[in-house]
């Protein structure tokens, strides 16, 4: 495993860096209580990021002009109101419910790993999350990055290859001197066709009781590690 | 002074942040003493700093496809080097020299200054430099940027309107929710036509001695401090 050409580190940030089924249900479940809603936050939140794959197809098939993720998450977050007959939010009250997928909680281990990894690694988000949304949950939640990269910078959603070699040329790396960090095996995969190095650090709880998906990896990644701080210890942070 | 409504700091770099001339002459003279040339590192920083403005021009009117300032500066290093007769830079110590505005040296008071500011505001990079050359300046600096936007994330150089709109635009905000912090009368007012609010933090060393322009604020700006620590005063951090 020869990793001594790594320069940067490119994070999926959902599921990878953050529990955003944990932190979506805690919002649902607060608006539910003021609302008099009877509802799981839980299953809210797998709704909602049940459109996210879907909606962001509909911008890579061209069937419509390029909208950050707070666009698709807001036009989502409707529908899925509307699903389980979830009525009474004004317009302000659906931005502040949207602004749900910023104040997303960190896994237990990510500020002490990343804050590692990053006395020897620039650190890149490269993720769908747009911009403002990656830096409003990096200044709440203490994530010590490098840059915001990813799709809104690409003007490429995940799996598109630009995402990927965009962020790649923003930091001035080849593709074989960033190492993809991500909890699920197709990001990984993506990454690894393009170049990039490959860490798979799984989060058997992201989907909650039961999940059944990216337990294990289903390739041969440069690293495998059980969180940030492991993979800390790997690259010799 | 109604300043309550800001979210973001906006910053350029190159002179208000960083001392470029020192730096960049410090590089060139070790260049010379290992090289053998007789010349005055400062002159060459200065002719070298002087085809900026120029080689961005060219690009803003179309004259050419985009290019970041990484390839604006290496074209006009090898000009200057030329025109000052200094040879026996191959391809690889020219890319190294050109570097050398990835590793300027930031102003006394700006880590200081920046670690203040950013417990209260966002804190954001509106540079004409590229991202990799913003990335590596501050992890070289240590500064503690929240994003790396400007020129290249809006493919446009300053004083483009887009350079300064699509700044805002990453992170969500209106103009107004921005304050544009330079050591620059032009750049502010700039900013200020488009709705940005504005800080003057003269850096009257830049030009070295004798520096005769940007000394006093030219325009009614909502702050003007003597530096980043002054400023994260006025601004109650």
């Amino acid at each position: 495993m020869a990793l001594d050409g790594i320069k940067a580190l490119t994070f999926d940030v959902f599921g990878t860096v953050v529990d955003w089924r944990s932190s979506v249900a805690r919002e649902i479940n607060a608006v539910a209580k003021r609302k008099g809603w009877t509802v799981d936050g839980a299953a809210v939140a797998d709704a909602w990021r049940g459109l996210y794959r879907p909606s962001m197809d509909q911008v890579a098939r061209r069937e419509r002009p390029w909208v950050n993720l707070d666009v698709l998450h807001r036009e989502s977050l409707e529908k899925v109101l509307a699903q389980f007959g979830l009525r009474g939010l004004d317009a302000a009250e659906l931005d502040d419910l949207n602004r749900a997928w910023h104040r997303l909680d960190p896994w237990p281990d990510v500020v002490a790993g990343l804050t590692r990894l990053k006395t020897k690694f620039i650190l890149a988000t490269l993720s769908n999350g747009n911009v403002s949304l990656m830096v409003n949950m990096a200044k709440r939640a203490g994530l010590p990055w490098d840059a915001i990269l990813g799709a809104e910078t690409a003007r490429h959603y995940k799996p598109e290859p630009e995402t990927y070699l965009s962020t790649a040329a923003y930091l001035d790396l080849k593709p074989e001197q960033c190492m993809m960090v991500a909890a699920h095996n197709g990001d990984l995969i993506n990454a690894s066709r393009l170049g990039f190095r490959t860490a798979f650090v799984p989060r058997p709880d992201e989907h909650g009781p039961g999940q059944n998906r990216d337990i294990k990896p289903q390739a041969a990644f440069d690293a495998i590690a059980t969180d940030l701080l492991d993979l800390a210890r790997r690259l010799g942070c």
